[in-house]
């Protein structure tokens, strides 16, 4: 098929979303856990990890400006600390239901099932089942003008992996990890590795490593 | 094992890359395919799409200011309109090689091997190749303070992809289509669907669909 703008414009509302959302392609499926001002957890999945640099190491996340994780953003504007959480495939049903519209008192951690993992040294508690652990501060936000979107970026301040995970040139593998893909606000798929390329250069074609 | 800020700002320019760009996670590959002012095609590969918003339809992609990239770059804020053409897992080493720094006046779309469909409806070649093409025109940028990067942001002009590939509700089967997706800057995956649930709500478990 082949669709251009006027057609885009007529789709139907929950259709046109479910369409673009899965059309952006494979995510990285994430749970973000926070803290409130007045000590309340809070635990909500994600799809947008956006990798800003490495050097300072910086990572963004998109916030729609109407949806139910609007409490996970307001605590990381109030306290300044998050953790971004990665998730097994095997508890892929527990994170989609972080998505869930739950009363503010209520701890995503407890409904769903996950453990908090919450330490002295890090203000935003961690999901102990979780193969791969990011603590982040909060240093900037902006606002997407087209749509209200808000871009929030944060320097990482603590990572938590196995050891094997890491190769000896820095890479993670993740497919060792188990580490949950997501397609949209709904799918979700586990990698098959095809395999790595060396840097690319114009004279030579590129080597499996 | 357990990494802080200290250890981060101690680690090896290249490890530190590849470090942050594969644990940022799972990514859509695809190909941006523009044109430049005198005519010249450019091709290359790129994996920070990011789902702005459906109602207006926008997709954004990151740039970073000092990468070969920058043709890319370049022709989108001249021309004013770009592609993204995903990847068919087939072509996953021809899809690295337009990383490759070639000169301006090669064509990446010659050199790697793929053939720039052009039509006279839209300025920017497509991959005829490419089982999703996307055509988009350039709204607006954004530079992210912190590092120099830049999100550009695109409104959706046109797609094209095959009728089979799309759900009744709008859902995109991109395994369906063999949609080649990355981790970091050279390791390629395909995806195994593990499966599709509900929307979440508080008081009921999430049904498989």
């Amino acid at each position: 098929m082949k669709i251009n703008k006027s057609d885009i414009e007529n789709l139907e509302r929950r259709y046109r979303g479910t369409f673009f959302n899965s059309l952006a392609g494979y995510k990285q499926a994430f749970l973000i856990g926070t803290q409130s001002v007045v000590g309340l957890q809070n635990l909500a999945i994600f799809n947008s990890l956006i990798h800003i640099g490495a050097s300072p190491a910086l990572y963004g996340v998109l916030f729609r400006p109407d949806t139910v994780q609007r409490d996970t953003l307001k605590n990381i504007l109030e306290t300044g600390f998050y953790t971004f959480n990665f998730v097994e495939t095997k508890d892929w049903e527990k994170a989609h239901q972080t998505s869930a519209k739950y009363e503010n008192s209520v701890s995503e951690f407890e409904e769903v099932g996950f453990q908090a993992e919450v330490t002295t040294s890090f203000f935003a508690p961690f999901v102990q089942e979780s193969p791969i652990k990011i603590g982040l501060k909060f240093e900037s936000k902006i606002e997407i003008p087209q749509n209200g979107t808000i871009l929030v970026i944060g320097s990482i301040e603590t990572i938590e992996l196995a050891d094997n995970l890491v190769s000896a040139d820095g890479y993670v593998d993740l497919e060792k990890a188990h580490v949950l893909g997501c397609v949209g606000l709904d799918a979700y798929f586990e990698p098959k590795t095809i395999g790595r390329l060396s840097y690319a250069k114009a004279d030579k074609w590129p080597e499996k490593i």
